[in-house]
């Protein structure tokens, strides 16, 4: 079936100004900040000597993951199975898949997947999971996550990834390709010293492990973690070598209030924006606009507006598919048919909600990409 | 493209027990319980002498609204331009399209749609939209969307409702078919007694608004609004001549808080489920699923857990792909594999998450139903 947004769009890709032409609520992306935002985190990880890996969750988009993979990233991350054969059906490769896959009909996917994806790794945390995966036969590259102590995922402590790396290098067609930890809670810290002090304090635990692990004769040849709260800080602590940041891509508004490189380092721009359309305004102290729970990631608070309404109107959910623009006191707030601007609350879940990216450049249409992995949460 | 889940799970359908290897998080529906819920709100609106037209924003799906015209109702209502092109794509008639339609691209697809959708209505609230409608000469019926106070959609006041249905019954091609009020927040009231007195308030004030309408010689033909929470007050008030009522067809944490029909009336029952599955299991107290803020819609809470933990358990989100399960002081966590199911915290977010519902009866898949309307905010 066709893409509503290449239906509907296609014909507007080039022409000045067409953004405003768009149906909405629609995603945007601007395709300048998309690009300056791939070459500062490539050039930061040139600089610091460590690999990239992006983490794809964020965008699931096969376009988005070839421009960082052509920026020297060493693939990209993803989530669940379902989003990285998406992403290998596009032809991209390198792909890590970060959560464990368990159950039947999950051990047989992954198989089939890594016979066709060159590079492809898994993460695991459980010693019947590895057994799952070992009685297949399958060639598989593993990792061992680490629960840095949000108890997500990961092994509990260093005996239990000792055990599982032994487990992993003991079955024939499987392969201990190193170790994976990633700090959630700790990435949006806001402050750049207290998120410095926290991301040490966990990375000198996961030194401990791989100190176990080299003398259990298993060194972790990849250690792979971190996301873009932490890039800085994970260069700059020397102990991973691969960096899984995701946001950065986009930047969102829970990122864009911490500090991210402290005194020095990359800076990113947001350039994930929803476009929405007011359709209601029978009132002078607001208006209604397009979009509401449908249209953006609700978990993290309202969108913060980019644009379209006066400076300091605010915006607020009206339902599944509405929400008010409130001005300031004294402000008309925007009128029927006026484009008003957000950037996402939390990027992830709100390119999940949408089929395709709309890419501006300024207010130009210039492309229409699909989102692949959409929805692939399975 | 191929639906992933006809993809993964077609060969499934009629095998016995077939719900548990299904690929999670899945979307769920009992068939039974939806059978039930479409027949006893149509058992129920015919007793009243009520009109039906069920909204589809609840479930964006073809085979439901088509079961729920089977079921003698006039229709089914979208909440969006883009889901009422889905559904009348696959078929579905009487399609009222309850938001306003603004700006020249949704101006061109809504009369595009009218000319081969038939019975389709769409609401209005502002002359300048009525103007634009006006202009194009499409034969369009239209309903004067009043707002009851949340101040959503729909005209302020008496007088701008006559304005307005005076505009749309002047255009030569334009047609006034009557008004629409929805008392949304009113919909949520946990008490009976208390919804009941809200309802009736804002009743009173539609049939002012009604008769102001009437003495202009513009008498409303459709009276239609009201939701799952008010359909019996509605019913009993008689002012409405046809309910909008969407989440009795599924049920959710929401409305299963809310005591729906007082003294008698009909029941509903929970129909929609996430089944999820235990992919990290390292701690004694607790477990961690497949399913997070990408599995469920969040503004509403975490969701009830329906199934496959000890009574008490509590499911917390653990960000975009996860959550854990805490079981309660003594009783052990769902096991690595295990399956947790759970009831939808808000069922219309949630729906729009999925390319499809898995169909069964007890523990079989029976089918797979796309969500054709997934997505379609534009």
């Amino acid at each position: 079936m066709a893409l509503q947004a290449r239906v509907l769009h296609e014909h507007l890709i080039g022409r000045q100004g067409s953004r405003r032409a768009l149906n909405t609520p629609a995603l945007i992306v601007d395709l300048d900040a998309l690009e300056r935002n791939i070459a500062a985190m490539a050039a930061f990880a040139g600089s610091a000597g460590i690999a990239l890996r992006p983490h794809a969750k964020t965008h699931k988009c096969v376009e988005i993951a070839r421009r960082q993979i052509a920026a020297d990233a060493a693939g990209v991350c993803c989530a669940k199975l379902g989003e990285a054969e998406a992403l290998a059906d596009g032809g991209v490769e390198g792909l890590l898949i970060t959560s464990p896959v368990v159950g039947a009909a999950g051990v047989e996917r992954l198989c089939a997947l890594a016979a066709r994806s060159p590079g492809l790794m898994a993460s695991v945390d459980h010693p019947d999971a590895v057994a799952a995966l070992a009685a297949t036969g399958a060639a598989l590259t593993l990792l061992v996550d680490i629960d840095p102590g949000i108890h997500r995922t990961g092994v509990a402590d260093g005996d239990a990834a000792v055990a599982l790396a032994r487990q992993i290098d003991a079955a024939p067609a499987l392969s201990f390709g190193g170790v994976q930890f990633y700090c959630g809670s700790q990435q949006h810290i806001e402050d750049f010293e207290g998120r410095r002090g926290a991301i040490a304090d966990r990375t000198a635990y996961l030194s401990a492990i791989i100190a176990q692990l080299e003398s259990a004769g298993l060194p972790p040849r990849l250690i792979t973690g971190g996301g873009t709260g932490s890039h800085a800080i994970d260069a700059e602590l020397g102990v991973l070598n691969e960096l899984q940041v995701g946001s950065y891509v986009f930047m969102d508004r829970q990122y864009a209030e911490c500090d991210l490189t402290g005194e020095s380092g990359a800076a990113f721009e947001t350039g994930l924006f929803i476009d929405a359309r007011v359709i209601s305004a029978s009132h002078a102290f607001m208006s209604t606009v397009d979009a509401g729970f449908k249209a953006f990631a609700t978990e993290a608070g309202a969108p913060p507006i980019a644009g379209g309404a006066p400076a300091g109107s605010t915006y607020h959910f009206m339902g599944d598919e509405h929400g008010c623009i409130i001005p300031p006191t004294g402000a008309a707030p925007p009128k029927l048919g006026d484009i008003v601007t957000f950037a996402a609350p939390h990027c992830d879940p709100t390119v999940n909600l949408y089929e395709a990216l709309h890419v501006v450049r300024g207010d130009t249409l210039v492309g229409i990409w699909e989102i692949e992995g959409r929805g692939r949460s399975a």
